[in-house]
């Protein structure tokens, strides 16, 4: 797997939440630029539709990118921070607020293809309901389709991910799981609709994220996208990776090599209080270092896959996580089975 | 929607956990039956296969439900309680355990023609994995999708329904929730391969259920059978049907109806500590007032939902649920527009 | 029980998240007083510190009380909102912040003296952790505990009501839940130290309300404060009541009044998408009803409890929810009884 | 800290769920005892009451023990498996079943003094509610604490270590968490009343184990024992140490050593599955690494936690989880400081 490493360039400016609004500064757009290309292995950049990039900006942020030698991976058109779509988006009640999201969307979609970008990640994260008996789960997924369907028509040689996310800002939201998402794709009848892993949404989902890779690429080869960060599984944290769960992010990578995902490995992280350059730099890491230690020990993660031993597979996690003396000990039992 | 009410027989017989080897006594399985039939509005049965049907008392099992007046709803095989499938049923590791357990439902489909029972409950509740590292998800789910595919290509003129459970007794169960049920459902080509809700599972799942009916409703009209009970969202506590939740009843008996679903309401509870014929009754009878309540108020809730307004939707609730005088209040109001 | 209505006055304003900053207009203090003074059976309200009292404003709010007809039921310090308490405020690592952070609560302790208002509510939502390895919990839970004992001696003729919550803002808060926020009050050796339940808080932490009000009174009388809004158990929603949970709120009142709480039920909710006026007074009238239902049906309920079977109770619950008939034989029967 | 590692006796025997009654084989006890003791540097062993001792064994358990070189490190009075106790067992609604309970301890405190062993362990699983109003929390709060102190007083040279848990097999356990536990023992007034920590049952209840130990060690030193096992932080599972959770164990291992515990490292696991003796060990081998970690790193992990920068704490579990060459570096780097 092409070790490909992207930040959503958002990350790195101001955070706030409904209490404080504001823990940090707010920097410009262009300064956010220079330090998402000094972090360590960050290739490319994710861009928010409105707030790094417009038509007005448009030409100044390719040569921007240009000079820093980045990639702008993908675009993430706000459906979900604009007002105007605060009750929904694509499945809005209200045909009019539909209409401009499309619309929307299509400039963000012209803007890519401008850009080069190949891939358009789509969030609607308004798009769901907070109370019961308060929304039409039908004629709303519906809708919601519908859109998609357009445009994926509209542009064949874009890719469109869906990322999954279970609640927040609604209490509930329509794209809420990998199954689900990857219903509402093949509804769509085009094979340029696929899904995004955000794994803090995966782990709030109650999903292992390896088995929801495998129900993508089980549907047609539907992983378009990944997003990372951590957290305690019942709230999107958006932490650090590998600062609270471990094994789950060793099987992550692991079945994204052996489905041959070939996206980029892109950061998604809310640094409240962190240096956020910082905090995204030592998710990075940490994936290189699972993804060095998948490389050292494919075969081996293979035959415990197989052999369905979770003491056995306890005793290769302690050998690579814990244990140098141990781990020697397997290196050269495995060089003499050799 | 037609109100039939069924209840599984185990309900009525004893109760354990992995601590305490037996809460009651064993009852003889006529003795549950005989107990079933006494309970009001139950017309149904659904049968645990081993336990309560096998080909040696069939004949019998026949004659009681004729004496009795009840139907046989749907025959459950016994995939979950049979040390064999300890680690697995239809997607066990071991080739020869897969073919025991569609060999083993083919018998038991067998019977269901003889009984003139109609479905096929699958619930495959010891297919999953425990540990991280320790399956293959992909080939797996493969074995279940051709195992259930096989079942329903030789018994096309049965239903088959997948109960899906996020977790227990496995931590994690491949069935887990209604869109990759679906998504296997689907993958099987079969028509005749559709979905159990159990609404504590979809609790359990994170789910709100009425919106998984409607995704089943979407896939093609897959839900195929309703199980009822009631839990505190994170186990499967299988209690006594409105005693934790309210609102989320009326709401999923209300797409229930809208969504035209003409099977069983069948109670599917594990009434460890209380009178099992008591506390199924009590579910039963929870279900018909919010059907009542439905019926005497499907217009206004269709308005409801269209209207998207939480404060009109909880000044509805709190009429029907707790205030007489706004309640008539209401019902004047309405007469008078009308 | 005294029926005495509040709501926090930051209800009535404008709402956000991390994502929308802003779904509302914001309105005015005094204009949102006058919308808290509107809403039907409404005699207090919550001022939050800085935002809606300060030293400079002080009187201006008392006059504009005074002429509602409202009570300042109490103050909350903003120890959540300024940013200078973004890592903690009484317990944060730096002994300037919590300085200033008890000497800003003195002030306020000052201007409630003044307003008449006896109970400062204490919410410290920023002290806590984010991560693990990154705090010392014995220090400063040490640090919070020295603060608190501080003011309460400081200010011997207030309530201090401590107000737990298990996270957000942070992913840990220090006073997480009923029992470890009593421990504190305790610690700090002052009888008027008490604890504040938000029943939404009380969800998330996987308390029964009920059970948490009676440590409370079992730990010396120490339920000062009530809070009251809805959620589905795992997120801070801040919901209308009633319109998830129903019968979790019966209990939560039945044992309020047998407990002898003299308290304010104070409203706080965050009605992002909603009519805030709306919303709150339908908390309210929720509780009017289920207030009235545990007048009308105490004995009947302290022999519930007592007798301890579910299935009785679930007959008595259908009977004051959704079942008329059911009540007036009910009703019948306890008057032949009688 | 001492390394003292034990284990539940019955980890080693049969396993079962509310399913399927028995996944293996069901040992002897003396059988499970030599199993036990062949485990690498496992010393002790705990002992429920009923199943592995009684009066009539107990002098032959005192000889095996003694030949295997094992102590009893505790004992644990069956108060959940035995059907007598299936609706509570010190907090019954039945005096009877109060005293019984009662009594049936004492036999155990008896022989626990006839075997040397210092330590009661209480885990009273049967003694909390189902259902909503079928509880009366004050009264049944209050029997559990009467019975806890009358144990504790007529055996003053023993130590009771409640062990709690927040739900199964009820769904609500009154000792449920850390803090509540600790007001009970307080309430006892009795000093050799602590708590035992179950790893697992404290992730359920939503804990971080480390902030538990702190509030036990504040509370007058009241952590009297250990258990260790992991799961998914939302069901009981009791799987291998180190299979989910990593950094939350180090974490774990860290305060323990701090709050200068000196108490047993007990595994108390449920293979249902897989070998048991082989997954305790793992789960012994997984803290022993952990325990080597915390020695070699004590003073650079209270740096971290002084400093509270979740960019230094995630570098440094980098380095001593999965980076060789960066633990090598600082390594030196440290080395060159000092």
């Amino acid at each position: 797997m092409e070790r490909k490493f992207a930040v959503i360039l958002g990350n790195l400016g101001n955070t706030r939440d409904r209490f404080c609004n504001g823990y940090k500064e707010s920097p410009e757009t262009l300064d956010m630029l220079r330090r998402a290309a000094a972090i360590p292995d960050v290739t490319g950049v994710e861009l928010v539709g409105s707030w790094d990039i417009r038509a007005d900006n448009a030409g100044q942020m390719r040569s921007a990118l240009s000079d820093l030698g980045l990639q702008c991976v993908s675009i993430i058109p706000d459906l979900f921070a604009d007002p105007c779509y605060g009750k929904g988006s694509y499945s809005s009640a209200e045909a009019a607020v539909r209409r401009r999201a499309i619309d929307y969307t299509r400039t963000m979609c012209d803007i890519a293809r401008d850009l080069g970008c190949p891939l358009i990640n789509l969030w609607p994260g308004q798009d769901g309901y907070d109370y019961l008996l308060c929304a039409d789960y039908d004629r709303e997924r519906g809708w919601m389709c519908e859109a998609v369907a357009e445009l994926a028509e509209a542009y064949p040689d874009l890719k469109f991910a869906l990322e999954y996310k279970p609640k927040e800002p609604r209490t509930h939201c329509y794209l809420a799981r990998m199954a689900d998402t990857l219903l509402l794709a093949q509804e769509t009848g085009r094979m340029n609709v696929g899904v995004t892993i955000d794994t803090g949404h995966a782990f709030v989902a109650g999903e292992t994220v390896a088995e929801a890779i495998v129900l993508a690429k089980r549907a047609g080869g539907r992983l378009f996208h990944m997003h990372f960060n951590d957290n305690y599984t019942t709230t999107d944290d958006d932490m650090i990776v590998g600062t609270v769960h471990t094994v789950a992010y060793l099987e992550t990578v692991y079945w994204l090599d052996r489905c041959g995902y070939d996206g980029w490995l892109s950061m998604d992280q809310y640094p409240y209080r962190e240096d956020a350059a910082g905090a995204i730099g030592e998710s990075i890491q940490w994936l290189q270092q699972f993804l060095t230690l998948v490389e050292h020990n494919r075969s081996e993660i293979a035959a415990l896959i197989e052999k369905q031993d979770p003491v056995a597979t306890s005793r290769f996690l302690r050998s690579v996580l814990l244990d140098r003396g141990l781990a020697e000990h397997r290196m050269q039992g495995s060089l003499q089975t050799a």
